[in-house]
């Protein structure tokens, strides 16, 4: 290490000595480091001994990832001037974390048979390691993202999360260059989050109140184990719609569907009639604020279905005092005052793009997010009034298909719409969708690795020349890489195993 | 344990008390017994305290489960001539074994708020557990199953699966109640079977020769695992196609296929030209069937490709030779010879329809596996000539969709075709198929349950008169006791969580 350092960094540089550590204890059991040395003298690529990576960060370490945070960095191994070592330098620690990721991708085990490769390395990073069998190419990397937000959405309202598997998410994130979890944290049918000011929310809401729900110490404990690997959390609190667990809890806040002219005992959306409700929300939204280190709040707002306004007169009333002249007026209404209070908190707000569809007055950097119909009229029509973009519409893992079917991932292109290159430009990136009707803690990570990885790269490279049998065969490689890091992961592409 | 006993006897006992005590510990840390049983008393419904199960083996234990197998039991819960106490009585071993399952879905935690119940379990079994906090009804069960052959596929070869998944199976198997492992161990893609006879096989055929194979002593120790359960493992060695993995370790095994007159260095089907390949047959199969205990060897016989036979000038001059009129009575041929080796080796075989439907001549007591086409058709032509059936055709596991498809398993019914009662009755089960293509050690688990437990309820009971929902229920409680029971499962229908 040169120059700067941090917590985050010295976290990165054990935890990536133990990846190299872990990849090496399956060669080193079938040669002897001697040997290979040996041979590969003799090998007429062979340039030498690396014997470590240097790190040099050149600027002091921000504490916590951000939308457009720079994530470049440079790689080097062995080149002129820099002859059996290797160099990875940023300016940020953020670009470290990358490039060190990338580093542990180079290493090719002698058996792999995968290896065209010239260098040996004897020691990583803190110098702890010596003498592994590692093969590496000489070569020079210049990487950057070509977005800046690159996320996997998580919901833990279908089916409960535990921490453990949140984590495992993140180390995967982490793998594939992810930036952002979106945690979905409640929706209609469960209310996980334990607010300290509402704690009947969970009490009422949550599958178990005491098994099912994350505390203060639990959101902490996983924001700060996504810094540590440059990952923002973003929570959504999902409204008007999607919020049947959160009635329970707080009288008056949904609205009372009517049939017949009597309330008939469900309940639609949080009522936007009621006044009192703006300021639970602003009271709870200035909670989820403080506690979660990003700036963006994904405040929601898709899918609110207005039959249960239309049924209710004291709506109806409502509407005529305010001269709203129709739902999607109502609707504007509530999130108009919504995403003001997200803005008087200081959050930066994501919506879906219902809102947008709406013609709800947003902030200049409120992220619209795509995920329904044609994603290129969206896109386009979101840009062209220069609101910031977030597409999921093509990332959908709970569209499923029997193997195979990352390549309908892949095929999307974020940029693919009529526009202007400024238009472009907005699109800050997207996320992949593991919406969690059918998914739970026992096949969540299989369904969303590897295919979440193709959205990975799209989202980072360039769009690609490769061809579909290569991107597989890449891709075979990295669901291995995966299950060797401890993430489950399911075959990409059809019969095989991993070395 | 009054009368009979035996080693998978006390093995049962000794597992199913721990299944129980697993259940107990969840409800005792939530209340003391002491104050559950002073409730209990007060309840309306409250029968008394069972205290123990006991356990009636009338006959001596037979040593291996075969097909028909009688699994009959009875169980009784504090019937009138019975007392606070619980009687399981059955005249086999295999019929025990399934009733002391049975008795393990009855207990209800105190917590769950399920029951409807009137007993307190105090002992089970070996009368190790005292004071558990369950509850279970008053009952009288008699029980058995509607069909004796009720089977899960697993493909080993496609991907390989380590023992710990294959016995997690054959646990998860015993909690459905299926009898049969259908273990599809090799086919082109690998070779893992060990032989001790023709090494090379794995050596050369396998993924990993020393990672990814099964020796004889792995082959034991499932075949000890899943008998122990009352699960007969039925292996299948596919040919003459589906063996491209078999080729590099036999010389001349393999078609070689030309193209312009020459070998193009490709293969096909195995050779049915070649003598020796019937020794070599004879050689690993007489190895087979000494290694399995059970009588039955799946012999494969699906989807032969003729276009390998059709290109090679020595498989033509063969036809011509033997008066072989088409390429359907060349494979016929090789069949023929191959049944007979397995016949004469004392072992009974099964074929995929394909070997039907060609017109070999099969022994009475060959079984015909219908995997593809009309299901009601091939029902009806293979049971009209007498041969006994099983289905997959309905439940191929890794035909995929989102969530919630467990219900075109359940719909499908074994003895809807046309046919005689005689010919019903030739209907032996089914099996639910496994195809290993996208599914590795990571994901398959998950995917095979509880979607294979639509099969087995169809498999073992009464063609139900249970209501989609009814179903949907039962099978959301059932996936949360796989759970608990330590297997990965994923949710059947939607939203929720395992209490």
């Amino acid at each position: 290490v040169k120059r700067k350092t941090c917590d985050i960094l010295e976290d990165a540089l054990s935890r990536y000595s133990q990846v190299v550590r872990d990849i090496a204890s399956d060669g080193v059991t079938s040669a002897g480091a001697g040997s290979l040395k040996a041979r590969w003298r003799k090998d007429k690529l062979f340039a030498g001994y690396l014997d470590s990576l240097t790190v040099d960060l050149i600027v002091d370490c921000e504490e916590y990832p951000y939308l457009n945070m720079d994530e470049h960095y440079e790689l080097r191994i062995n080149s002129p001037d820099l002859e059996n070592s290797a160099l990875l330098t940023s300016q940020t620690i953020w670009g470290i974390l990358r490039g060190l990721e990338t580093f542990t991708h180079l290493l090719y085990l002698e058996d792999g048979g995968k290896a065209v490769s010239t260098y040996h390395s004897e020691g990583c990073m803190s110098r702890e390691i010596a003498n592994l069998p590692f093969r590496v190419n000489s070569t020079a990397i210049t990487d950057y993202p070509r977005f800046s937000h690159r996320g996997l959405l998580l919901d833990t309202s279908r089916h409960y999360l535990p921490l453990s598997v949140l984590k495992l998410s993140l180390d995967a994130m982490a793998i594939n260059k992810m930036n952002v979890l979106h945690w979905h944290i409640v929706d209609d049918q469960s209310f996980p989050y334990q607010s300290e000011a509402f704690p009947e929310l969970s009490e009422k809401g949550a599958y178990n109140p005491v098994k099912y729900i994350y505390t203060h110490d639990d959101i902490r404990n996983i924001t700060e184990y996504a810094r540590l690997r440059g990952i923002r959390v973003v929570p959504e609190f999902d409204t008007p719609g999607h919020t049947l667990s959160w009635g329970p809890a707080v009288p008056n806040l949904l609205t009372p569907c009517y049939h017949d002219g009597e309330p008939d005992g469900t309940f639609g959306p949080i009522d936007p009639s009621v006044p009192e409700n703006y300021v639970f929300l602003r009271n709870l939204f200035s909670e989820v604020v403080a506690l979660f280190p990003d700036k963006y709040l994904h405040l929601g707002g898709d899918e609110v279905s207005f039959d249960c306004w239309v049924s209710n007169p004291n709506i109806t009333a409502f509407m005529k005092n305010n001269n709203l002249s129709d739902y999607d007026r109502l609707e504007e209404y509530y999130v108009q005052k919504v995403v003001d209070i997200s803005t008087q908190l200081g959050a930066s707000a994501v919506v879906w793009q219902e809102v947008f569809d709406n013609g709800v007055i947003l902030q200049n950097d409120t992220v619209v997010h795509v995920w329904t119909g044609d994603q290129e009229t969206e896109l386009a029509a979101v840009t062209s009034k220069g609101y910031p973009a977030l597409l999921s519409a093509c990332w959908y893992l709970d569209h499923l298909q029997s193997g195979g079917d990352w390549t309908k991932f892949y095929e999307c292109e974020p940029t693919d719409f009529d526009g202007t290159a400024d238009q472009k430009r907005l699109v800050l990136g997207g996320e992949a969708c593991m919406w969690a009707e059918v998914v739970d803690e026992s096949n969540v990570l299989t369904r969303v690795w590897p295919r979440a990885s193709a959205t990975a790269e799209i989202l980072w490279s360039e769009a690609s020349a490769s061809t579909e049998t290569e991107v597989a065969q890449r891709l075979e490689e990295h669901y291995c890489r995966m299950k060797k890091r401890g993430i489950p992961s399911q075959p990409p592409n059809g019969p095989g195993f991993c070395p």
